[in-house]
């Protein structure tokens, strides 16, 4: 099996990119942000916003979904794009990194993991193989290989192993993959932790095998951004410049500036609508905490020059008090605002690229976070 | 004072009857049902959508709103459609009602009522003209008289007690709102429990005391439909033909239908909402229970000749799945799927009884209901 390239690399700036991924339900523009839709929604959104706020694609759970409702039973109603409603491009993780951080009674063998659902307790096996198979039955434009993924701290040798397997897990779930939907895609995942010659070892295999794209994983996973970004900057010179790069579960607003002026391209985190959820909002002005009393009586939105009119228009007193009296409205406000702001940030970064002005963008951006919200009246 | 006449009555239809409101913020056609947005937000909504599903009015709670933010501050945010972004009429309750059913420690004086907030325990006295004051602060277009409600079945005794503070009540209601706002309204409220001659006695002093519109309270308190429509019928002739009538917090679509045949013009209550967080929609087949597992793979939507998209589009396995996965976003389809029902049902009433139709219309409501949803396939 050959992979094909759906990536089209339209313009650099430094190491920055921009490019258009073609998928079988749409284009993505790169860099890109996909919002997570965990269990088949957006936490306190309708589809139609995560649309309107500038997403061209999203993110699925396999854990989740292939738990519940099952993944024969959407493939049965037509796939997660009919079964959702969102009608455009999906990713889908491999199910694994979620059996790690939510069942019970994991057990990892060569062959695949056994865990408890976290549900209703059954027993139930991902192989590499089933978990290709749950993804093609999702629908998925884009599926992931299983892997290992290993919390840091850890030990070399743990991080070795763990990466050893996620490489055999690798050239099965290429395997597994030939069946797939045609233009789907299948994205190998280079591992070893915060030892730069494992990613070297572990980027030189996965090249080898073929993937119609690279993503990193195993970091956002407690370590600081000084070690991320170093792990981005020993793996990325090794991936092929014709492949999307995709940094798993990252992050916040700073760390996808950092990681594109890295070399990466598309990104996935539940940050924008789980702090949303916490009355945390993203702004130029960096994060702002509804919660604060400062905004009690503030009749001033946001951000006045925004273009989300949520962001515009709803003033800090309401958010406010939405958020002290734990009303759903919100949350879902405070999610939509953040997708947007997330995604405007990924169109000013595309244009930054293609203008070659990335640099001043980096700077001009940083430097609003920095200098923090406007003064309270 | 003198009650100007807001209310043009445009069609009849047995004793059904249809009109116009004109508010300071917009005209609401009757009969009407006010979604509640009890604090200042309606539970899972934008208020786009509200407006959107064919929404005139809304109602705001006073006991809510004067806790937490507060009247002050709302009035000083520039009022309560400002500070939420619903540009449309709003009416708000006195907070009488709230005070009985959810603070604690309250006592009932001829003077007010004192008790302690629920959210944090301070005290607080509400007079019927604090009542008026608050709800001109908040910029009802409609403010109701604070009146003493008792829950059924109660003592004669009691209920003619209750009675006759409440008529007490609206006469220093009127006086107090003499300061409010050009072209807001004050509605009485009749008492009276579930015996008629109280009923009658109740109406006649308030009619003689003058209101803008009156409303029917008390009932909905737990008593079988057969006596609110008892009450409605012992009521109703007795009120000004040109003036609204407000059953008050009422009801499911069976009780607004029977209540409009009985000559009520406006409704509230937070059963759309309430039962759409707990997994339950409103439709032309009777209510429909999406927990339940014939829906997990019934791919189609819950009507599909509904005007509303979500009604039309989304799948009942689609809804299955959310609402027992806990998921936001089922909260929010079929609180927007049940307003929208609500809206459609008083949308229909309107234009049968202005085409005289409205015994056909309610016939085959009924007979839609009764015949229960589509079968399982």
């Amino acid at each position: 099996m050959t992979t094909a390239n759906h990536f089209e690399l339209l313009g650099r700036d430094g190491a920055a990119r921009t490019g258009r991924l073609t998928t079988p339900h749409g284009v993505v523009r790169t860099p890109a942000f996909m919002p997570v839709g965990t269990a088949g929604a957006m936490k306190g959104m309708h589809w139609r916003e995560v649309r309107e706020a500038g997403t061209d694609i999203v993110l699925g759970n396999t854990y989740h979904l292939m738990l519940r409702p099952g993944a024969e039973r959407i493939a049965a109603l037509g796939g997660l794009q009919k079964f959702t409603g969102w009608n455009g491009p999906m990713l889908t993780d491999s199910g694994g990194f979620q059996v790690m951080s939510l069942s019970e009674l994991r057990k990892v063998s060569e062959n695949a993991v056994t865990f408890r659902s976290h549900i209703d307790g059954a027993r139930v096996e991902l192989s590499p193989e089933r978990s290709i198979e749950v993804q093609r039955l999702l629908g998925a434009d884009i599926a992931m290989q299983m892997d290992e993924c290993v919390r840091l701290p850890a030990e070399r040798s743990d991080i070795e192993r763990a990466m050893q397997l996620s490489l055999r897990w690798a050239e099965r779930s290429k395997r597994a993959f030939e069946s797939a939907a045609p233009g789907a895609m299948l994205f190998g995942i280079v591992q070893g932790g915060d030892v730069p010659e494992l990613r070297h070892t572990s980027a030189r295999e996965l090249v080898g095998i073929g993937f119609h794209g690279y993503a990193i994983g195993g970091l956002a996973v407690g370590e600081p951004q000084s070690v991320m970004l170093a792990m981005i900057e020993a793996t990325a010179p090794q991936l092929p410049e014709g492949r999307p790069r995709y940094l798993m579960g990252v992050g916040t607003p700073g760390d996808i500036l950092e990681a594109v002026a890295r070399g990466i391209d598309m990104f996935d985190c539940v940050m924008p609508t789980r702090n949303g959820r916490h009355g945390m909002a993203f702004t130029r002005f960096g994060q702002i905490n509804l919660r604060n009393a400062r905004h009690g009586d503030d009749p001033r939105p946001l951000d006045e020059a925004s273009t989300w009119p949520s962001t515009r228009n709803c003033s800090r007193a309401y958010l406010h008090h939405l958020v002290r009296s734990g009303e759903t409205l919100g949350a879902m406000l405070l999610s939509e605002i953040n997708i947007a702001y997330y995604q405007q940030l990924m169109h000013d970064i595309r244009n930054a690229v293609s203008n070659g002005t990335f640099e001043d963008f980096r700077a001009s951006t940083r430097a609003g976070w920095a200098h923090g919200d406007i003064a309270p009246r």
